[in-house]
């Protein structure tokens, strides 16, 4: 048996934000996007531990070093009358993958919405990334391909918010 | 200029938790699912009017009659730092469509998002219902073509929330 790093999966707390950011902003380097990123440390400390929290992160942690991130909040199922969690974000830096560090983040927080009493977890991925989908089937994810998600956002929505709405 | 019926858009309040739960069966029914409604009356209470609210509903009214419901949670975008609004069911009654009832929701919804200063608006749908998906787009929203929902529920949930997970 080889042992190798130690991995922790543990809820964020306030004195991680500057890291939660930083690995936000780790992400959209990776993707190419590195000015993507508005969010201020104030806002993802509002979103996270502010009076009215609107947001959940768990770090994961090898050897101590924070390397990945779930950032993720609560949905809701008309039909069964239950939460559920939708994970907005997952990221493990590049140079931490291919250790089992992204399946330890969706066990956790498959373990926080059973242990929630959630009706279901759910999160987007990219149609051409077919790696990450098969690695979420495998861990009995199902696609919901037959559904597409419409946006409204930034002037769109500022013009649906004044559109005058005469019903007969 | 004809003047029709005289259509109201509110916020739910406890009182209409009978009347929304009678909506989501009227909803469930139309699509042909009559015993997908598991959630109780007390269940939507807790979720929309608990200790800790997980979702939201608004009413439309027609002539003071509720013969619509918009029912939505707030999601949260890590890149904007800030809040967003996730609509989960938006339903008119079949006698009471055509109306602009469905677009007066919608722009109601984009109204709450922009007092708020939501990033964005969003929800999803069947990518077979062209009509809807039309409509949509003529009120701004965009399709997210390149991105799957995947969920993980049921005993797919349980038993990944209880896989081992040994990171190397």
């Amino acid at each position: 048996m080889v042992c190798g790093a130690m991995i922790e999966i543990r809820p964020a707390v306030p004195a991680d934000v500057a890291t939660i950011r930083r690995l936000i902003v780790a992400l959209a380097v990776y993707e190419r996007e590195p000015d993507a990123v508005k969010a201020t440390a104030e806002q993802l400390h509002a979103a996270l531990f502010g009076a009215r929290p609107v947001a959940e992160a768990v770090l994961a942690l090898r050897d101590g070093v924070p390397v990945g991130l779930a950032l993720f909040f609560t949905s809701f199922s008309t039909w069964e009358g239950r939460a559920g969690l939708y994970l907005e974000d997952l990221f493990v830096l590049p140079e931490a993958r291919g250790q089992g560090i992204g399946k330890a983040l969706l066990v956790h927080l498959a373990g926080i919405a059973v242990a929630r009493d959630y009706a279901r977890f759910e999160w987007q991925v990219l149609d051409w990334n077919t790696p990450a989908i098969g690695f979420y089937k495998a861990l009995g994810a199902t696609p919901r391909d037959e559904w597409t998600v419409m946006r409204v956002a930034g002037a769109a929505l500022t013009t649906l918010a004044g559109t005058a709405s005469p019903p007969a």
